[in-house]
């Protein structure tokens, strides 16, 4: 009889382990991968991929699992970024967000329902290495805008790339205010790596990504919004009862930009676009190359622009197309105009001193501006006084 | 003693289930939703869909759930599709495709490595009911060009909308192959269904979707590929050992385009791009109008043109830009050039005649091509003599 108990306790505990196994997915639903092949079976999960090398797209493309990439912001843009790289089978992932996943964000791809409430690293990590275990991924549960946090970040970025002590190969900026590109934008300047900020509007039918080198191009100081919130929490500034909205067709898009612009520049195919916008209204996609602002407020990207001015300048690495003198939409490789939601940082009123509570204008704006004064391309007014503090607000939740 | 038997039976009864549950995703993640609500809270997946009526983007978002769409071919861009209109909060989808799910489409976004076996349209249907059960999904595990297929195809689009007996609002094409796009494109012909064509091409790095108005576009007849596969299937064309490339970024680009084309139309905003390309390597995205050929081989596209051109044309309505006696890429909006890639039907070769065993040549290519002797946009010869077979073949994978 005992024997009888005990065999059906052995069964209750083995069955308890898979169940919990299934649950947090730590199943496994492929072993790793030691080299990638080219081999065209099936069951090969990077054949696909290999074949770019045949198609004469990509020269070396495992070179994909030496690199280390930081992504901050893993929400509708960031999840599907992770999500694409991985997939693609880069070395390794370093994700840093501090919020739970809910289920107000089920209208963009990639979190299910049954994740609401766990922490959206913690989430996007377990999905993420079912889909493919060969990906390092490495999770950062904070908030990067705090002093302590802000350090952390520095250095995590700095010293955790795939070789210890390196840093990572690029940074990807997916977050959604001011504030947290405000952070990255730091770090990147002052640890001189490139990164890509990226950005949907509040109205969920316009997106950007911005390919930044420090002291080549401008960075996200040297253009930054004109209102930006002061001593105040960004989210406590939305009006009661009022949301965003997104889709997953514009946040998916952004993202898959993002993600071909970042393999292009990792693995050295095509060309990579400095400014890439998407209209979804009309599907117009202005592109452009914003230079660094010689008065820029941060003193690493004031560094970076001396040491970049300083290196020899080989041909192809020149900027062929900078906008300084003139208001940034007056022209464009496909001779098209911007729109207000793809270049907030090109729109800024003449009179907006009477700013709300808990805002600040970001310059002193001159009373009437020279446009042959100044050497920045950032700070051009382009002079739209009809430019509402509403439509301020809604051009700085999108950037 | 038989007591504590009894009980550890239960317990094991139970766990059996619950893991059952976890294993089949027959789990509910949440209740079904009777009416989508604009409230701002946490829990509601609807608060940033119904903010775009907030927004002026959309007059009447609720409206989506009146919707039913076909989509064919739930592969890298028909899988993303699916997700995408599913988290939108669509009434019903009705998927198609005969394949299974494989390793080697991991590269993709969508599927996971644990539904490797499993039929694309069961596997689909079990992630797309878990993240949103409020959509009502239908599947077609079956292969539309067969003869008895294509009657089951025919009769489905045109009586499994949300209404009983009536059409889909929209059919979605995301299928790889000449024949299958063919089906389609006769089956709403027939039908007299609007659709949308999406391809990508075997290097990875292209993508298009083109809307197809019976009558009032060129519809896949009118333009197709010039060299097809005749009597042989096309899959076994592929060389040995070799397979297409492909990228999550490319493939979820393309189906977000297509998606927010398809919504757009649906949901009555922005504009719909007739044709939309997209080129990787240099981030261009190509647009233009076909009209429809007179002498297309397809019988009921000569019906709806007649029809067509009967209706009385509301100003806003008629095609403003038609290229009719020209090379397909002579202008458009933008004064942009059209590459190869984007636009695979306006590439011909001028001596095609000795092509391979198992392929034929759709038209039968006069010696000189007099550009003002047709009113057909589609067979318009483009003049690029060097243009091989491989390239013509790469070009018919990638439609």
């Amino acid at each position: 009889m005992s024997t009888a108990i005990d065999e059906l306790q052995a069964i209750i505990a083995e069955l308890k382990t898979e169940l919990e196994e299934q649950k947090t997915s730590t199943r496994i639903a492929r072993e790793r991968i030691e080299r990638m092949s080219a081999e065209v079976v099936d069951s090969n999960p990077y054949s696909r991929l290999m074949a770019l090398q045949r198609m004469n797209i990509v020269k070396d493309y495992e070179r994909i699992r030496d690199k280390a990439v930081a992504i901050v912001g893993v929400g509708g843009v960031g999840s599907v970024t992770a999500d694409m790289l991985t997939r693609c089978g880069i070395g390794k992932l370093i994700l840093f967000d501090y919020d739970k996943v809910e289920l107000a964000n089920m209208n963009r791809l990639f979190f299910t329902p049954d994740q609401a409430g766990l922490s959206k690293v913690e989430a996007a990590a377990r999905t993420l290495s079912f889909i493919n275990p060969d990906v390092v991924i490495e999770t950062h549960n904070y908030n990067i805008t705090t002093v302590e946090n802000f350090d952390k970040f520095l250095t995590t970025i700095s010293e955790s790339g795939l070789q210890k002590g390196q840093p990572v190969d690029l940074v990807l900026s997916c977050v959604d205010n001011f504030e947290a590109r405000m952070a990255i934008n730091a770090a990147c300047n002052e640890n001189n790596l490139n990164w890509f900020e990226s950005g949907v509007s509040e109205n969920a039918v316009s997106g950007h990504i911005q390919f930044i080198r420090p002291g080549e191009t401008a960075c996200f100081a040297c253009a930054p919004p004109l209102v930006v919130a002061e001593n105040i929490d960004e989210r406590t500034l939305k009006r009661e009862g009022v949301c965003a909205a997104s889709l997953p067709t514009t946040m998916g898009i952004t993202a898959g930009l993002l993600v071909q612009n970042a393999l292009k520049y990792l693995l050295n195919f095509g060309e990579v676009s400095d400014y890439l916008g998407y209209n979804a209204l009309n599907d117009f996609f202005p592109k452009m190359t914003l230079k660094p602002n010689a008065e820029c407020d941060d003193r690493y990207c004031l560094q970076r622009q001396k040491e970049f001015q300083a290196r020899p300048q080989p041909k192809e690495q020149q900027i062929d197309e900078v906008v300084s003198n003139e208001p940034l939409h007056a022209s464009n490789d496909w001779g098209i105009e911007l729109v207000a939601e793809d270049a907030p940082v090109e729109q800024q009123t003449t009179n907006t001193t009477n700013v709300a509570s808990g805002l600040r204008l970001a310059y002193e704006a001159p009373d009437k501006v020279d446009v042959n004064q100044s050497e920045s391309a950032a700070v051009v007014n382009a002079g739209l006084p009809e430019t509402s503090l509403d439509d301020l607000m809604a051009q700085m939740k999108s950037m």
